[in-house]
């Protein structure tokens, strides 16, 4: 494989049908078009707090387990951005939405985000690094996919007015886009160097898609637990 | 503290209400009145076999992160119970309900299988042995309280010839209660090693108590799991 | 690959002078011919103790990491005979050495065994289960050849009656070649499943390679440790 | 305890001998005096390429370990500095004692560095977050030790024009010292949330001296390497 981005491709396709009921979630549908009820986007970002925190001990944990400096950086840059930049600004954005961090903090954990943290972190702690990125991919590069889908079809569709519109900008943004760039490319250089040239002809190709397969399923029941905001 | 499983106790008595939801939800009383659906005792069998392999993974852990002689002890001998004895038992009785472990082992994963399994052996991960045993104290506790309130009921209230008799008569019998006991027990003595003899005061209790919630809640989950067959 | 034991034999080719240098160490020289100083064997004795510890410890990990049944059980196994069967015969033989328990579990850990069984932890815990069984393969299967060689030897060229017949005796014997050659087979069988037909083709050889001569070194250093007794 | 470093001071006073064994080493001592060979300070830089390497592990560790934001950002930004930024100031330095990149990647890791830096992380995975501070402490904080001690030595005594100058002011510089004055602070901060208000009366803290007896014992162990380069 040596076109960028292969390998995330090949995953993909081992669960389209998954992957499009992530993509093209109802959730998804009314935030772009702007008629998801308030109640349900406050009580996902509440739950998308806490979902960071375990997020980034994922890539902290990305960095502990390689064995290349390369992949070191990349861990460390992505933790040290997640925990000391993306939080305050996603603490910002979600004051402007009435919830205070310690709102947030207080928050009784949904099933969906402990299923769906859990399950990555411990892939990666029974596995490798690359069990750990397959698990992290699914997120990564599903945000960017949505936000470039919501941005284009909101241009096209709907009022630009949108309350939605800045969460959708954020991951249609060029600066998301190369964070889901760097991690495409990370992804085909770790499985290159764990798995050789034919990462779908290694035995280990049908873990790995049943990895991404199940944290793509948990994408799902997060955009789920959304719906259904407590009360 | 000197009152064998007083841990435990303190622990239960910070969530009765979870833990009562817990202990007395709708899938233990119909399992306990025989009238529980077979396809939902069959849903839950199945989960169930996944659950013990997270299960026994969890005793490999907790192994792994003791530093005295007698916690690895009791750790590896409940781990090579569970996993070359208590799961060939578990085998053979889901045969008797139709289901062949080769069934068990393609079974997708229940989310409530994955949020609960993968909790414990994150809060075992980011923690210490005291933090893994908190996690797995409502499991071996509560099954062993089920078992004993519900061979009690079964005396009074109902044929003994419930469909679920065996089941009940293994949690409610000596050698689980066994079990049970001796995890009560370590769990006294491992808290009085890393808090000291009042660990109600210790600054880590609210902690604790939180994840002995989590836990706790997440048993709620699997049996809702339990009662909600797929298709 | 199909011949057993393939595996291991590919990883001892990368590095026979370092292989040779562990399995024919003037230490095992000196304790097949009967003329180790006993200060020396009571010194590697009482480290073996805490040795095994953090062996069983690496079991203990592996179990954790296994994603198959059989290598659950087989990690389960292993762990449970040493910790709860392999460590009172050690403790037994040791105090025939006027070793107690007590002193050794008081002995400052040497830093050869510090080196040799943190690397072997560490070596799982940032790689998945076949970089953990390649850095456990040189202890299991080194004392297998070192028994196996030194029996030969002794029956040929010297008096039987040496003090050190018996542990020589133990690691010669049916049972524990047994525990090397079901390794042997794991480690064959792991490697197959990470890394397909070819291991000695895959993109991880050079690393698996390395892992295996560092702790082939770390089994020198040992020996090295062995014949430096304290005072 | 409400004094800062009072944690620090306590674990210190526990072994105040093998501490000035590792602060005055003779390694250290030359340094100052800017007698050492140049042989052995090149072995050291290129052992301590390896060490950095880890220790950015051990950081991402404490990263995916911690529980509460505060400590997530201090080791997260202590990774991202470790990784991204001293990384390429060590190369760069160690460029100029004639050491490429290169030639310290291909290096093989000295038993000192191995059994020192697998000690740490292992301390870590075992215990929780502040088994594995208390193991990184002795380097973090004795070399603002030896850096402010050599700076003020070589002030009074030496000729300033030391080969060994620029290793000497990096330590004692204000960027480097606020660094072990912060990691000195959240010793202080978490074993307060662990152990309480007074940390040597918990059940924890002879495990706790030990682990930093046993890691300030690794710090000799690595000057005592550093005196003895190969060939």
């Amino acid at each position: 494989m040596t076109e960028p981005g292969q390998v995330f491709s090949a995953l993909k396709a081992t669960c389209l049908d998954d992957w499009d009921a992530f993509i093209r979630h109802d959730f998804v549908r009314q935030l772009g078009a702007g008629d998801l009820p308030e109640a349900c986007f406050r009580h996902y970002l509440g739950q998308d707090y806490i979902f960071l925190i375990h997020f980034a001990r994922a890539y902290a944990l990305a960095c502990f387990k390689s064995d290349e400096l390369d992949d070191m950086r990349a861990a460390a840059a992505t933790l040290d951005a997640l925990i000391n930049a993306e939080m305050a600004l996603h603490v910002k954005y979600c004051a402007g939405w009435g919830l205070s961090e310690a709102e947030m903090a207080a928050l009784p954990e949904a099933d969906a985000n402990l299923a769906y943290t859990r399950f990555v972190l411990d892939a990666g702690m029974a596995g490798d690094l690359l069990d750990l990125l397959v698990a992290l991919a699914p997120c990564v590069m599903g945000y960017a996919e949505i936000g470039t889908w919501l941005a284009a079809d909101s241009a096209r569709d709907h009022d630009q007015a949108t309350r939605y519109r800045d969460w959708i900008a954020l991951y249609a943004g060029a600066e998301y886009q190369e964070v889901a760039k760097g991690a495409l490319e990370q992804l085909d250089r770790v499985a290159a160097r764990r798995l050789g040239a034919e990462p779908t002809a290694s035995p280990r190709w049908a873990k790995l898609a049943k990895t991404f397969r199940t944290a793509t399923r948990l994408e799902i029941g997060f955009w789920d637990m959304g719906l259904a905001p407590p009360g």
